[in-house]
């Protein structure tokens, strides 16, 4: 603590993200990032980037972006809205649309970073328990005073909401936004996207980290009412002009235009994640129903934290994280098959030796 | 304005950046780029970055690229923190160092983005009229009561302050925190980096966005005390874990690196300057004297903006700025000597035929 520090810098409690390493003995099932390589027209439009444009600084409004984003969801490019990752565009949310003095709600379970951009901005928050089987119930989020958040489908629980469920939010807090943030969304049944002209109150936030395999690039956007999309514009242009780079930019725009390879590369992670939930199970672990690219799981005689430090010791990473009712689970990765192989191959051994 | 919107969207007056065309019929000289290409290692190092790795996330604490940053200004890792862009390192500085209710200083005529930020975060300012050479009295910077912000060159004068008048003003002010906006420092004499190890109150912004030729890849740095970078940090942990990707931390490294590179095109176009200031006084202009990549100018019978509005029939596109006392001044980037050939001619049409 410095004498020099705000009192904002004094409050702040920073978000820890999950260790990076740059060892590539080590299996990294710890950060929810996509096994496969991007599309390859994406590394194409990052090689093409390479080039002595980079002197000028990119375009602040990010139009070619945003037109292609709006294409593929159907609505106009005044309600996308593209930030450096989902991280910088929920920190703009959160400056936007919520305020000091005017408690809101996200689950107790969920992503751990929610906590953190409400300290910084001085928000009251509300952390609501999950029900028994973590599934989060709709009416907890009924008549929120300043407003609600929570992901879709949750983390790390992994559990998706039905839309239905979403919608009675929505209408409950007809003067209040409401944030679904949809990180996980394209290994899940269905986006809100759909639904969205019908709420001028819900904002869906969407990244390119995961089900395009673009972690590195840092680039995340939002979708919502024209007037949702101006209340985060006025942050940007308050905080940083340009926060794309121009290589990011374009690697995205080929990213989002190639449906055909996400579409490709998610297929075989959800039937890996189908894969692996059986072999826990075999092995006596109850998994929670995932619609993401992880899996979180508690085995019957094994305690977590333990299971996480044996599987370190067999250079495989992944994520406890120490909260009630949460720390007796670890979250998984899913890899590729060969991946989660050598996974489950460490987790036999280590439950046999315990 | 929305009933969404918080207060900090509400009172939100966001910065306006200079145009970004796309047309390279136009010349650009409105917004301080390099007109050369950046280190040609650097553009290597973008091309070697387009790999499937951009899966993975990049490092939170870019210790490499701090390192290469800390060994050029001989300080220690822990002295330096990197940014999405100069402007992101400012709008962390502003959070982690100035305190709303507790009134800042800066000058009058200086970089817009300060009253945005100061709006932002409600952090009472002060705006101190310079001189009427248009340079700043370091005696309106003693006892501020909320710290003091101001470039070196300041911007858009581009008038340099002797390193003695910052130290009296660091000297001055040894419990707020001083804020030097180095942007363009590697055009001018010298960097109060070297006495920076003095003060523990001070602390130097800079970017690769001018004299690297990086603007389009969004890297910007501080350097100060650790107890200041660890403020800073704490802010980007509680707003965004990675601003910087991975191609963005692989090419800066490589361009600072590259010292012999940037001191050869910082060379050229300070040479540039002397050939256009000399141009720019033979046409009647008043040119102040600029230790910058830019200079502003008045004439001695046209006016800024028919200037502008002439240049820009020319397909030539400088800035100009609305404000009292500059707003008979234009601001022109130093561009190529080929390029300045080119506006001195256009800009001698204008005058002969006005």
């Amino acid at each position: 603590m410095s004498n020099f520090w705000s009192s904002m810098a004094k409050r702040a409690q920073p978000y820890v993200p999950g260790e990076q390493v740059n060892d590539s003995h080590i299996l990294k099932l710890n950060t929810n990032e996509n096994p496969y390589p991007p599309s390859p027209n994406a590394l194409q439009a990052m090689k093409r980037s390479a080039d002595a444009t980079i002197r000028l600084y990119p375009s602040p409004t990010t139009d070619d972006l945003r037109e292609v984003i709006a294409e593929q969801h159907d609505v106009n490019k005044d309600s996308v809205f593209v930030g450096n990752g989902s991280d910088e565009v929920l920190a703009f949310a959160f400056m936007a649309f919520f305020e000091p003095l005017e408690r809101i709600r996200f689950p107790k379970i969920t992503y751990s970073f929610y906590p953190v951009y409400a300290t910084l901005f001085d928000i009251p928050y509300e952390e609501v328990p999950l029900q028994e089987d973590f599934t989060i119930n709709p009416e907890d989020y009924f008549d929120a005073e300043g407003g609600v958040i929570f992901p879709n489908p949750n983390a790390p629980t992994g559990i998706f909401l039905e839309l239905d469920a979403i919608e009675t939010i929505a209408q409950k807090n007809p003067n209040k936004v409401v944030i679904i943030d949809e990180a996980y969304i394209d290994f899940a049944p269905e986006s809100f996207s759909a639904r969205l002209k019908n709420y001028n109150n819900v904002l869906l936030i969407q990244t390119l980290s995961k089900s395009r395999a673009l972690a590195g690039l840092r680039v995340g956007y939002a979708i919502g009412h024209p007037s949702l999309i101006n209340g985060l514009t006025r942050m940007k242009d308050s905080f940083n002009s340009y926060t794309i780079d121009r290589v990011a930019i374009n690697a995205a725009t080929a990213a989002i235009k190639d449906t055909s390879y996400t579409q490709e590369i998610t297929k075989k992670i959800v039937h890996t994640r189908s894969w692996v939930t059986k072999q826990l199970q075999e092995l006596s672990f109850d998994v929670l129903p995932s619609q993401t690219n992880f899996v979180c799981a508690t085995h019957a005689t094994i305690d977590a934290k333990t299971l996480y430090e044996q599987l370190k010791k067999h250079s495989i990473l992944i994520r406890h994280f120490n909260q009630d009712p949460i720390d007796s689970y670890i979250r998984i990765t899913i890899g590729t098959r060969e991946e989660m192989s050598r996974f489950i191959s460490a987790l036999t051994e280590i439950i046999r030796s315990a």
